[in-house]
Parts: C-alpha cells; sequence; structure tokens
C-alpha cells in the first residue's frame, strides 16, 4: 500500500499501537500534542518532537538559517504550550548538507539560542550527521505542568464554548508573500506578515494561564484550524458549530488575501502554522479566562460551541447558512 | 568555511556554547553520551538523541526496515547505558520518502517496538513527515539513573586501568559482508557478523552494573574504539597506553579480515558501531568489576591503563614497539 493511500493520520494510528512497555510510567502517551510523563513531585514531564525538512517545512531560498532555527523551537514550544506546561529542556539533531557553510550552521544555531532564551528553555543536547540533498532538523522537547493540569485534545464537552487566540491566517499571507515577493503591497505590512511566517512565536503565556484556568480542551493551531478542531472533536467525542464571522482574521490578512484572489477564511482554516491555542471551556469559565488572558496582555475570541458528536463540525456562514466544517477543511469550499 | 574544513567535532565544539539558559536544572549538559539533568526525587534525568539518514548510516540495500528501526532504538539505548543509566521514554521522528511503502513503515515499526520491548522503554510519541529523498530516523530517548552515579567521560585519572567488554570490530567485519556479499565464507559465521552489525545491541546490563560499582569513566564504542579513547582521555585530561595484544579481537572478525585483506585491529580501532562500552577503573575496584560482570554473564577486557596526559595516547604493538594512537586511528598506520 501507498504511504498516499493512507494519509498521515491513518499511518500514526497504524503505527501508534502496542508501543507503551511499562504503562505505569505513563499518563498520556502518543495522541496529543506531547506525550504526558510520571516523575516524583509536583510536576508531570512532558515530551514532545518535530522533524524539520527542508523543501517541506521551510525553504532556504527566503528563510534565513536563523528563522529555520526559531521556528524550529517555535514549533515545539507550542507543542508544550498546547498542554498547558512550560519547556525545559531540548536536544537538536542536525542532518546537514555539505554545501551549508560553517557560517550558514552558526547562524542556524543563533536561531536555536535566540528562541531559546526567550522560551527559558535548555538546549543540553544534540547530534550532527551528514543529510546530502536536505538540511534537516529534529529538536525533541521536556517540559513540565503541574500534576492534573495538562490540558488534552479529549476533554471538550457539550456546550463548551470554543475560542482562538490571537487571530488566524497571518502565516499562510506571510507564505503567500514569500512565495510572490514581486506582489505591490505596504512594504511594513509584507515584512509583518512575511515575518510572522518565518519566525512564529508559540502562546506560551496564553498556554499557562489557559491551563491554570482549568479551560478543558486545548490544542495548537499547526495544521490550520479545520484540522485542530476535527482532532480535538475526535478525541472528545463531540461535534462543534463555528461562526464564520467571528474567526479572528488580521485586516492586513484581508488585503493580502484580496490581492491573491483568495478567501482569508481559507487561510484562517487550511493554511497553518498560527500556532495560536484552539481551546474550550464551559460558558460559566468564559469571562474568568477571558479577563485572565487580558490582564496578562494575550487575547482570545469566541468562535463558536461544542455540540453532540451527531451534529458532526459544522461552519455556520455570514448569512446564516450551515455546511459542514470538513469540506471547508480540505475542499477550499468557497463560502 | 566549509564543513569538512571544521569536522564533525570542530562544529560540535563551535555549536554547543551558550546553549543553557537555566543552569540550576543542569547537572551535565552537552558533551557526553547524554545530558544528565536535575529532577526531584532519586534519580537524574537522562537524555540523548540520534538521527540516523539512509545511504550515511544505514543501507536498505542490505538492511530490512525492522533492523533499522532496531538499530535506531539500540544506538540511543548505547548513550543512556554508556551514562550507567537505564532508558525509559524515547519519541520518534520518521522522515519518508514516498517509495517506501505502508508495510515498509509498518516493518520499521515492528523494530522499534521489538527493540523498545528488549530494552523496557516506551515509545511515547512522534512526529511524520515526508522526506523526499533518504529514510531519515530520529530517536530522542529518556533514561534515569540514580543521583551521584552517572558516568561521564571525564573522570578516569593517571593509573586507572582501561577495560572494554565484549569483542570490537565484530560491525565492521558485517557491514565489509554485506558490502562484499559473494565473499566465500562458512555461511553461519557471515550471518552471525552481518546480524551483528545490522542488530546491534546495547550493552544495558554491563552500563548498569559498571554505574553501580563506581568505574570512573565510560563511553561507548560507536565511533570506534580509537576515537572513544580520544574522547575520555580529551574530557579527563590524561593520555592513555594501549596494548594491542590485548584487544579483544573474536577469531571470526580476523578470518573475515584475513579474506579481506585487512588488519582487524583496524576495524577494532576505527570501524565504530561495535556498542561496546570502554570504562576506567582504579586497580583496586578492578577484581570487583570483573567478577560483577561475569557474575552476570557479561564480560571485558583490561586493554591498558590510564597515563598523564603528556605521555599522550599511545599504542603498545605485540613486538614491544609504542606508536601513537591517534596515527593508528586515523592513517590506518600498519603495525
Amino acid at each position: 500500500m501507498k504511504l498516499s493511500d493512507l494519509g498521515e493520520f491513518g499511518l500514526i494510528d497504524r503505527l501508534s499501537r502496542d508501543l507503551i512497555t511499562r504503562p505505569a510510567e505513563v499518563v498520556q502517551g502518543i495522541g496529543d500534542d506531547a506525550a504526558v510523563l510520571h516523575l516524583e513531585g509536583p510536576w508531570w514531564l512532558l515530551f514532545t518532537t518535530d522533524m524539520l525538512v527542508e523543501g517541506v517545512h521551510f525553504s532556504l531560498d527566503y528563510a534565513t538559517p536563523a528563522q529555520v532555527g526559531i521556528k524550529t523551537v517555535s514549533v515545539n514550544v507550542s507543542d508544550i504550550a498546547a498542554m498547558g506546561g512550560w519547556p525545559v529542556h531540548g536536544v537538536v539533531s542536525l542532518g546537514l548538507p555539505t554545501r551549508l557553510s560553517v557560517e550558514d550552521v552558526d547562524e542556524l544555531y543563533q536561531g536555536i539560542r535566540r528562541a531559546a532564551k526567550e522560551y527559558g528553555l535548555n538546549i543540553v543536547g544534540g547530534d550532527t550527521v551528514l543529510s546530502p540533498e536536505r538540511l534537516v532538523i529534529n529538536l525533541a522537547l521536556l517540559g513540565f505542568v503541574e500534576k492534573g493540569r495538562a490540558v488534552y485534545r479529549s476533554g471538550a464537552r457539550v456546550g463548551d464554548l470554543l475560542y482562538v487566540t490571537g487571530s488566524l491566517g497571518k502565516s499562510a499571507a506571510g507564505l503567500y508573500l514569500c512565495q510572490h515577493p514581486d506582489l505591490t503591497l505596504d512594504p511594513g505590512v509584507a515584512a509583518f506578515l512575511r515575518q510572522v511566517h518565518l519566525e512564529p512565536r508559540a502562546r506560551l503565556t496564553a498556554g499557562r494561564i489557559l491551563s491554570c484556568a482549568g479551560v478543558t480542551a486545548m490544542d495548537d493551531v499547526s495544521d490550520g484550524l479545520a484540522a485542530e478542531l476535527r482532532e480535538i472533536c475526535r478525541a472528545s467525542g463531540v461535534g462543534c458549530r463555528v461562526r464564520a464571522q467571528d474567526i479572528p482574521v488580521d485586516s492586513r490578512v484581508k488585503t493580502v488575501a484580496a490581492l491573491a484572489g483568495c478567501d482569508p477564511l481559507d487561510w484562517a482554516f487550511c493554511g497553518g502554522e498560527d500556532f495560536e491555542l484552539v481551546f474550550t471551556a464551559p460558558p460559566g469559565m468564559a469571562r474568568h479566562v477571558e479577563e485572565k488572558l487580558a490582564a496578562a496582555g494575550e487575547d482570545c475570541r469566541c468562535i463558536g460551541e461544542i455540540t453532540p458528536a451527531e451534529k458532526g463540525m459544522v461552519l455556520e456562514l455570514a448569512d446564516g447558512r450551515l455546511i459542514p466544517l470538513e469540506a471547508r477543511g480540505y475542499d477550499h469550499f468557497a463560502s
């Protein structure tokens, strides 16, 4: 069978069976943003890994090596943030083509170093090997979270409100601008969106606040909102209803989308790499959560609610029509 | 500057500066087989990672996907064994070319699963991405070791005896046989050596015994004995004198080397991937260590001693001549 016949999620389901030898040490294994592991003391250990491949996850045609380093760290920290924890220690594996110079690798590590300092984590080891064609970077990252405070994808309950932090689609707009450098646009706007794409930041502070507040489910928006909602609904055994007009999309994203002839909601739902947090909270907790985030300078927006599984995943358009959210996600269905 | 001008060790030295943001949490950072990290409770946390690239670390021309999985796990477990600890949790990143089938990836994971069970560790997460040309596998592995019992490369003292477990050169002989399948040889011998190369096992039991016995320095033989001795001597600020005739080399390795027209000691010193343990112990501890290993069915051999740094790294040949060990390591200097 071809890998493309099974797809990424089918493959992961197939591979992740029977991998736990000592279950008493594992709180939560494969299937969330990070594994949750028992430790002595007040904290659980979080463990996650992400591999970035040149030409697949980044291009050195428009990203500097330092930006690739920053992105590698942020992608992993975002997984720790989505569990409600904080990052502590990472190990970096580099597969290096010989066409890269020592200065390129220095710069890559400069990006890793800068991001590690920003997130307060240590890089404690690594491996450096030859990778003839493509630069490959793997970061494996440890974090901590207070016992009982890890936030899973599986905790959403019918009636919970559905939220997203920040705004969506900026990374997709930035990628479009990287790929279309001749687009006529305010240079400040273009530079801002490109930087959001090339140097993403994880929502670590928001994740900590949401974990302490006790939100019921959380995921980071790495693969686009539609994919993350599918993950939460699947893991929680629920459906959801999302209001299109409440999806937060920055006006600068709308400007680029208009020039590109795209629907900015497509970027929000399918673009991915925004590294915002999507989460659910019972209505009674909503004001508390909003206030706590606002007090820390973080923002969130209620975009819908959790429904029974049999209602499916539904998008409510501005004119009141309801369409399946799946359709939007995969088929770039126009509203 | 080209990467080849600096070399792997020069590059690692250059990159590993200024990567610790929170030093109070780190017992030992970059520079040993695994990082050693503070935890509450009786144990330290060990953290290591290794990346294997198709065509660089393995070839699917003669390794099955399951063997690649076994090797990936063993390489990492060997790093934990060399610190004196035991492995607990791993996360696997796979970069997959689309030419691989689902069955190939199943088989790869079957190897990972089998090795994980054998070593008693959990695979708790991973990442699966596209890698157009080459299969890339990264395992990041956590282990534990009793506080104060981690064995570093830096602990060797002048007068310590130098030991190696098992025997050396089997993996290099096995690789030679994989690359020269038409060599006329007893099929049982050929199959044995090929399997040693393709399905290496980490010396986990020996590492635990040696850590509990309190040996002074330890490393696993992943890059050949010469390279590991350099690591220990450099980290400990000492020299060493190794007796060529005491280097344990299996008679089957000698047979293959004779057919290949190679010196089996070259394979022992430079071949690598034997995943034996090289360690140092004060003379007063020697008998205790040998007895403890023997009682567990493990073997070791005294191959020399630790000397002052100014004596350098010296190989004593069978005829009594002394030659620099470095020369042997890098230039395949004939004895």
